[in-house]
């Protein structure tokens, strides 16, 4: 399983990623599931990506080799640095997902295996404001706006109540960020399947930089202090509201 | 959905259930899904149903019958109130489940639907301890002990981590309940398939009575405070925490 939280603020982009693969609680595996791509002054994209492992490295393939003119398209259809909008970089992701689908949808299809992706997808160009998307298997995405300001894929349940409560798109970065690392924390408590590091990233809006990534792991002291500070808030919290009287 | 939970304790059960029905969002229902059978000094029974109304208001009701004693079976084989041990009754409510299967399984197969039934099953007979079992759709269970002392059925994730971080079997009944309610609200705020009201019991160790049971609706005082009040613990205790310095 997987657990990627995207959040778009008025002052850019969260974007948090765990990095546990796997197939059977047997088979566990640690891979990137954040990717980036920049042209520092004309645009930045981030992805995060969940489901099957084989289908969403070959688009994150797919879409290097088109920023790198290697796709064999002229057109610069397949190329995030020729986007002049989000929206059309959301397009050239979809695009890619329908192309790797091409290729590799009957064969799972014939071995029972679905086609199952989804990704988060980040970023800004230009003068443009910072967007954010939902991009499901079939390459169709939804985009984040201040009613919702966050998106999440994967194992979104156990980490949900916490952005529910508190997620505002006129947070601070650092604030969103510790807040997605609190959705992270209550997650890997109660599912095996997410595990650290942790990949995040922030964004801010205008820079057309990635400046902030950050890789979470055990030791992380942020983390740690994190982790505890929150529990005990949350026992005490706890322990001052009145028991039911029964 | 469904949200159901039931915990252990020292000094005895908590049982919560909601109470909303759905077959599709455009067709929302009412039931109660927390069920008692008493007999006062000798023995208490609670169940907490969760999957498919058709198949769990049958338990019920073959339950009912068993206690009544007209299931037309002399041995007292489905009667509760027969059973010696919790273990025995677990075994009884197993039987139920397997003789529901067996009238209306492959009737439900043939329409392309799954027998999906699960159940929390707690209560205490004459001198034995409280126990509590959960109860899966073969009519198969597993029994709650002190490393984990509650168990929870239907749309759980939501409500998971508070009680992962707060659950002690040697927590008061009060602080139980208070927790418990905490754990639906979460679920209520993040899934619209979990509905109050909800139904609690509270049952105390060695009274074999049930004298406790509380509808919770929108107007309850104190769930309102609950809620309100943990908002605010959150917020507070979110803002107190250091932000990450990016």
């Amino acid at each position: 399983m997987t657990y990627c939280v995207g959040m778009l603020l008025d002052e850019g982009l969260v974007m948090a990623a765990d990095t546990r693969t796997n197939a059977g609680v047997d088979n566990v595996g640690k891979f990137k599931k954040l990717f980036t791509w920049e042209k520092p002054g004309h645009g930045v994209f981030v992805l995060l990506t969940a489901g099957n492992l084989a289908v969403t490295q070959a688009v994150v393939s797919m879409l290097t080799e088109g920023t790198q003119g290697r796709r064999g398209s002229k057109a610069d259809g397949d190329n995030l640095f020729a986007a002049k909008t989000m929206f059309q970089a959301a397009r050239i992701l979809g695009k890619a997902i329908r192309d790797v689908k091409d290729v590799d949808g009957e064969h799972l299809e014939a071995n029972g295996d679905a086609f199952a992706a989804s990704f988060i997808f980040g970023g800004q160009i230009g003068k443009e404001r910072p967007r954010l998307f939902n991009i499901y298997s079939a390459g169709n995405f939804i985009e984040a706006t201040a009613d919702t300001p966050f998106f999440q894929i994967g194992e979104h349940k156990y980490g949900k109540p916490i952005l529910d409560r508190v997620a505002r798109n006129d947070m601070k970065l650092g604030d969103a960020a510790k807040m997605v690392l609190l959705s992270f924390d209550s997650t890997l408590r109660s599912n095996l399947s997410v595990g650290l590091p942790i990949d995040l990233l922030t964004y801010e809006r205008g820079t057309l930089k990635i400046e902030h990534t950050k890789r979470i792991g055990l030791d992380d002291p942020y983390f740690k202090m994190l982790s505890t500070e929150w529990s005990k808030a949350l026992r005490t919290a706890f322990a001052n509201i009145q028991a039911l009287d029964i």
